[in-house]
């Protein structure tokens, strides 16, 4: 049986960054109308910060000049472990040209090929993780996991 | 060649549907004093909602009854389709007895064991998916997997 006060553990910065740096995937939360929005972003990180690439819309409207939080997460391979990263800065266009040259060559791995020449570079005010033990789940209660369609 | 026109297909509802039902972890993105946040979540769908379970806290105290987004995203196991799945709409506790029992009985995979007394339900307002041909990556920018430390 886990013991549930061991079972989550705060995660060292440089560990999160480790875990920033492994994932392609990330989820940004934005603030827009007074709302939350929620997107999948393909990033890198890029001298401590993260950097992803967009379309002009919701999301760069949404991210720019404002705090974003951006969140990754994963499974071990063997499913005993669990993790999750969440950055908290602010987000800003990467206008200047020698900086967006800089991005432009970051290995951002992208989930489509549409049109993306906005690049957003967010500066992190904190960045915290935890990685979790995974609970077995009781018989008859599996979680189901995706498939393709 | 993937063509760019075609590479973001719209998901059907049901197809949206399947997805939630079939992955058990998402990010609730909420608005707490003007500012996002976002927390991975265990959920599970009961009858057309999202429920989750959670501790007394920032998550609970921020999406309670207020506007959320819910995302879920998935990359299929021969690496060439990525989805992403969005609810928006509004999150309750669930208190009345009879509805508590019934969203405890759900199949929630937890990533810790520690104590998770409240159930939040997210009733939806719009459901939204997307399906993206994944782009390959150019060589050298191969995109690093994350990876147990």
């Amino acid at each position: 049986m886990t013991d549930t006060l061991s079972a989550t553990e705060q995660l060292s910065s440089s560990a999160a960054w480790t875990y920033l740096r492994e994932s392609p995937v990330g989820r940004l939360a934005v603030v827009m109308g007074g709302e939350p929005e929620i997107f999948p972003v393909n990033h890198a990180v890029d001298h401590g910060t993260i950097v992803f690439r967009t379309a002009a819309g919701t999301k760069l409207a949404g991210a720019t000049g404002r705090a974003v939080a951006y969140e990754v997460d994963g499974i071990t391979p063997d499913l005993t472990t669990a993790w999750s990263v969440v950055v908290k800065g602010y987000a800003r266009e990467v206008s200047r040209l020698h900086e967006s040259l800089d991005s432009m060559e970051l290995p951002l791995f992208p989930w489509h090929g549409g049109a993306k020449p906005h690049i957003v570079r967010i500066e992190p005010e904190s960045v915290s993780g935890r990685r979790f033990t995974i609970v077995p789940v009781p018989q008859g209660h599996e979680p189901r996991h995706a498939s393709d369609e």
